[in-house]
């Protein structure tokens, strides 16, 4: 038995001193081997300030590892340690299990519930407490965020701090009505793209960490063009320093999930080139081969690229946008995850004022048909604090009835639903590995639409538990055992669901 | 000035006696000849039984007339009269006005809120009562219904009688479980497709009369694929004689338009040739150009044809509906009529379940994007009298609002709207003749989103009386006269709309 150990999924770091004079983020550099019985893992370490280098390892197995360090200041170590069992309730990072889902490495289902808070790390420690708390009682498992700052509409104030050494534009005549007159390009920046703020990404770290201690994935938006400081418009080899800096730093963290960009159709800087080179870097050093995805404004990314590992959707239409989940399906064969099927709220903006009842319908479309859903929130808000891009704490009704639809999902056979049709006029999930005509499993979701009643035709010998849900008042009743052709009464309201398992 | 006289628009009708023997409606005809010094209108009669022949005319203009009756039989007759003007309320027969939107003959806008009341007039006295009350106290000045009777779920009573001599099929046995087991193709009907009865069709006239009377449109629905008695299989034959019959006795009728089917996608005793050469019939003997159309299920028309006067819409997604309506405006450059988006009910079908906030919705989004909107009721009934297909009475709360819709229709400058985006996030229609990118007029609709405010920058010289609309709540608020930059505060809720005219 080693004197070090580390969990199984849990982050073995290494740290040696070195240079600090120069630039050591361009002019020197760190890298680990680090060896098991079943994996040996090569990976960049990188910069951390003050001279201190730093090369981090999650170990997939238990069992006796070695490392070696070497550096470019001719530091080098080497030594042992043993990876123990996983902490309770870590089940590795997430990965695809069976086409269009998912499971955390120990083969537990990974039911994806997901939420938006843009820039919710760059906020006062008060508002990261808030969201962390807020986060901590909600059902969700994963949460998008960016790497850099955000500037938008209800996005006007400075990030806590900075990515790079350097000072930013004035802000102080920025107002709701000029701020997008301000952009990437704006004059005033004035950074060194060669010089990171390791306290910045430490901070960021920080908060991935915790999301880890809640179970929920740190799906990291890389790039993004909502932008006033030039971080969207940086030279291809400046990209490239970050891009390298960012997975040494992250991708040791199990719980990472790597965007590479938030609208990456609303960035004129980047090209489809760029987008393919940056995922050829993820590929190349993210030796734990985390989810990776791009996520549309207008136009969809060709999720058939080999890279991607799951579709992360913005809705493109007013009107439909979870209902479309068969069609990426179909197309992808891969995960789809609604990343934003518009937010719950009252904001000015179309995307950003539909109802909870509204956004929970659009959850269970997309859950039913074997796809993925994820919340967000824009309230109005004397303080301009909005989930969708603070964090801080929900003030609306959907978010509430998400675990409910969790539980629901965590009874299906097997894993993970597909869409199925028995009738043309109602949604209808059956576990996704059956391939016969009739299933053991239904779950039939009505949506707006206000059946009073349903009527089944089966096999006079098949038996089936019934049971009819109010997915709006997450209640459960019990209609017994029933066989062959049978009618289910319902309430003739809204956001109704059936239930029948055959016994 | 002639001892006989006649509204503008109303009826004059030619009667003689005449052989009774023989079969009358295959061995006889009739015709007239009316004319005034507008006009001369050469058409059809028919035979009404007991040895009564008849021949109509709408007069469209007011002023003298003489006339000449011939018949099969040897009786000729002669006369004159003198046409007044029309009475109190009335405005002629609905016309295309301009590209998308319609107008009665006198100028009249005629903004269409239809809804579908598939076989009202084939019930008891009773329900027939109760529906023309309903009708008195709607906001409806268009409905659908049909000619044959209809067989369907709700719908397996026999009818109060029957178009043909002859006996139906025994219905004895059917159930709502086995009812699509009978079809047109059923055997057990014993009719004489040469021989009608005249009685029923006089009732049909009599249901037409008294719509007339409320400034309904009755919009005849001439074949349909709901049968058990055969009507939707006769043989070209029989079906010239049924359309040459129907024509001759309903085309006088100011407020009749022609829908060549319902659901003409489903009868699969058709071909589209068929519905060709029914058009073709209806363009040649029809002398007043009724509106015209046919009505889908799964797949649309060709509304390019000529023949077609409108878009007689039915909703082929469940999601999105009346949001289609300028894809139609745009591709057929005609008016665009959503007479099925499904129906405010609690039945077991998608398509007759939705809410009536929903209903509603669809009908202001059809309306401010220029087109119009139709309603429909399939509330679960112990008598089974649903107003969808039997009338009666409403028990829904959608129609309750459409009075208020059509109010704020009428105030549209000019004639009609079209749909415009100054935002993408919004439903917007402004007056359809406009064609310059700012306009005088807009009503913008929010759905089912829920701004809390909208920012609008005009030049600064303009001033804009604003009004801020609860659809469903049906109030309107005067924010007063505002210039230039200004926000509009709104509350929140869905179904809001906001109505901007400039001074």
């Amino acid at each position: 038995m080693n004197l070090h150990t580390c969990p199984k999924w849990d982050i073995f770091e290494v740290t040696v001193s070195g240079p600090s004079e120069g630039n050591p983020f361009t002019e020197q550099w760190i890298r680990g081997v680090f060896s098991g019985a079943n994996e040996t893992v090569r990976c960049d370490g990188f910069y951390d300030g003050e001279g201190f280098y730093r090369v981090r390892f999650m170990p997939s197995f238990e069992g006796d590892y070695t490392y070696q360090v070497s550096t470019s200041f001719g530091v080098r170590e080497a030594g042992s340690f043993t990876v123990t069992a996983p902490g309770q309730d870590i089940h590795g990072p997430v990965r695809v299990a069976n086409t269009c889902h998912m499971a955390y490495e120990d083969g537990t289902p990974y039911y994806s519930i997901g939420t938006t808070c843009y820039v919710w790390e760059l906020q006062s420690d008060e508002v990261i407490a808030d969201t962390l708390r807020t986060l901590e009682k909600s059902a969700f498992n994963k949460i998008r965020f960016c790497i850099f700052p955000k500037h938008y509409a209800h996005n006007l104030r400075e990030p806590r701090s900075y990515p790079y050494e350097g000072t930013p534009v004035d802000s102080r005549g920025i107002t709701p009505d000029n701020f997008w007159q301000y952009t990437g390009r704006t004059e005033g920046n004035h950074w060194d793209f060669a010089r990171f703020n390791p306290a910045y990404f430490r901070h960021i770290e920080n908060c991935i960490r915790k999301l880890r201690k809640l179970g929920i994935e740190a799906d990291l938006i890389m790039m993004h063009p909502y932008d006033r400081w030039g971080f969207s418009c940086m030279s291809r080899e400046q990209d490239d320093l970050y891009w390298n800096y960012a997975v040494a730093r992250f991708s040791a963290f199990s719980n990472v999930w790597w965007s590479l960009a938030n609208e990456y159709d609303l960035m004129p800087a980047k090209t489809l080139d760029d987008w393919e080179h940056y995922a050829d870097i993820l590929c190349r050093r993210d030796p734990y081969r985390h989810m990776r995805s791009i996520h549309n404004c207008g136009s969809y990314y060709d999720y058939s690229r080999p890279w991607i590992t799951h579709c992360s959707l913005q809705r493109t239409d007013l009107y439909k946008s979870s209902e479309l989940t068969e069609e990426f399906r179909n197309r992808y064969k891969k995960p789809v995850i609604w990343d934003e099927i518009a937010y719950e709220g009252n904001i000015e903006y179309g995307w950003g004022n539909i109802s909870p009842q509204e956004m929970l319908r659009r959850f269970w479309e997309a859950a039913v048909r074997g796809g993925y859903p994820g919340h967000g929130e824009t309230y109005l808000d004397p303080e301009d604090i909005l989930w969708w891009s603070h964090g801080g704490v929900l003030h609306g009704e959907s978010h509430k009835r998400f675990g409910f639809l969790l539980d629901i999902l965590k009874q299906t056979p097997g894993h993970g639903l597909k869409p199925a049709h028995p009738d043309w006029d109602e949604v209808c999930g059956v576990p996704d590995q059956i391939s016969s005509p009739v299933s053991d499993y239904y779950l039939i979701y009505y949506s707006f639409m206000r059946p009073g009643l349903r009527a089944f035709r089966f096999d006079e010998n098949s038996r089936w538990q019934v049971r009819v849900i109010d997915t709006w008042n997450m209640t459960v009743e019990d209609r017994g055992i029933l066989s062959g052709t049978f009618t289910v009464e319902l309430p003739g309201r809204e956001y109704m669901a059936i239930q029948l398992r055959r016994l």
